[in-house]
């Protein structure tokens, strides 16, 4: 998918609100647990209730890849079946390894799963990250600063010749590897205050928001410091809407989580001109 | 495994050695892609000739999500497989996640898998590595100084206020995470000389020292800097171990790698007074 064909479905959608997939087999509702494939049947019915309202789909490998073959089938389905809507996919994976091993994740979720994105982790540098950059019309999202306590060991630390902290400087390096036409950055929610200062490095290129709802960040300050021209946001809720309820009515309350938060976005797209 | 049982191991068979199971599809000699899971009968074969000499076995699992629920069938396969025998098994898997996530990725690995230990990545800090130090006889390996050309984009980074470098940090760190009984650090062989002044932070950790061999890095320099007195050293050859060949032979010629390297790690441990 182009740049330009995700900011056409985020006027069409008015949202620009990213769904983790995160399903854990534990926390599925009882009535799902006697089907053949509970999770992607979950899936299926948490898709079907939220595509409308929904920019984008992100299931976190981790939760797939915790039931082994089974959960990898689910996940072969659950990206099948995305793929009859019009949403952006990102395999949630945080990959990263040598230039030839970085070669083989790339066609694994690039290629044979079809995903258009996947979230890459940059402590290896260059050649870690260069050959999901290969793809054309997919993308590579940088992992730059994290929503979590553990953000707070490496990513702020200062370099003492270019005085940049680790993230500002993982920005910078990395628009070296690739455009904003094929790189995105993750940057959390609950760093929003920090996202004046990531937009004076990369205004144009789109971020991957995690961490509102469940993790603490505010929708609102992530769009007043984060949104450009072309919306440049995708931001995530996981555990809020896919938990939403336990029981029998679980997809409905998903459904009603999603509409609130594109209700949400569509007011911050309007009052940005927009929409 | 203990770090006790793990030096017994490389005093029994005077090998540090570890093969890294990078197995491609597209390089298994010819007479086995006629067979039903042609990546496992290689694996197979390559630790049947080679198990007496290796200390470890590291599949890289890029190379096996590559190939979907094949791959991952043919990566439980290997596992189990390698469970008959003596020796130590690293998923190099490079995962880091939020804590939540992690931990799905920990029982992933070390617990449905019951991989020994798993490469893990530490951008993202504490909690994207504790959750892999909370089973028993385990062991999370966190990249610090990796081999390849990206190593030089952030791993070398000085910190303003401590002016350690980034892989620094990370030795420094994550030593309030875990112990030298269930830490160990990648340290790639072609930063060698880098190994004297991490052995001043880490005396007492394994380290796991990929990039001899094609790669380029030098075992005799790796052994110099980097040995400690309960040897202190995986080190990994994987391309230059299992493509020795790519004939009917290939599992010979594997063999025959194999020993030449535990042949020199056998003269280096006397050397050093270990056996």
């Amino acid at each position: 998918m182009t740049k330009q064909e995700l900011f056409q479905i985020i006027k069409k959608k008015k949202s620009f609100l990213c769904i983790g997939l995160d399903t854990d087999i534990s926390k599925i509702p009882p009535h799902l647990k006697k089907l053949d494939d509970p999770v992607f049947e979950f899936n299926k019915n948490i898709i079907d209730h939220t595509h409308e309202f929904s920019l984008a789909y992100k299931p976190n490998i981790a939760f797939y890849e915790r039931r082994g073959t089974e959960g990898w089938i689910s996940l072969e389905k659950t990206i099948e079946y995305l793929k009859k809507f019009d949403v952006f996919t990102i395999a949630d994976a945080k990959r990263g390894d040598i230039g030839n091993t970085s070669k083989m994740y790339a066609k694994a979720f690039l290629d044979n799963l079809d995903f258009d994105a996947i979230t890459v982790a940059p402590y290896m540098g260059i050649d870690s990250v260069s050959p999901f950059l290969e793809y054309k019309n997919k993308w590579a999202i940088v992992l730059a600063l994290t929503s979590n306590k553990g953000a707070f060991d490496f990513q702020f630390t200062e370099s003492k010749t270019s005085s940049n902290k680790l993230f500002e400087d993982v920005l910078i390096k990395s628009q070296d590897w690739g455009t904003d036409d094929n790189t995105m950055y993750v940057v959390g929610a609950t760093q929003a205050e920090m996202l004046a200062d990531i937009r004076k490095i990369i205004p144009d290129h789109f971020l991957l928001v995690p961490g509102v709802g469940a993790q603490g960040g505010c929708m609102e300050e992530v769009a007043r410091y984060g949104i450009n021209r072309q919306c440049g946001l995708i931001v995530n809720s996981s555990r809020g809407i896919i938990y939403a309820s336990d029981g029998i009515d679980f997809a409905e309350k998903a459904r009603d989580k999603a509409v609130a938060l594109q209700k949400q976005m569509e007011s911050i797209l309007l009052q940005n001109n927009l929409i």
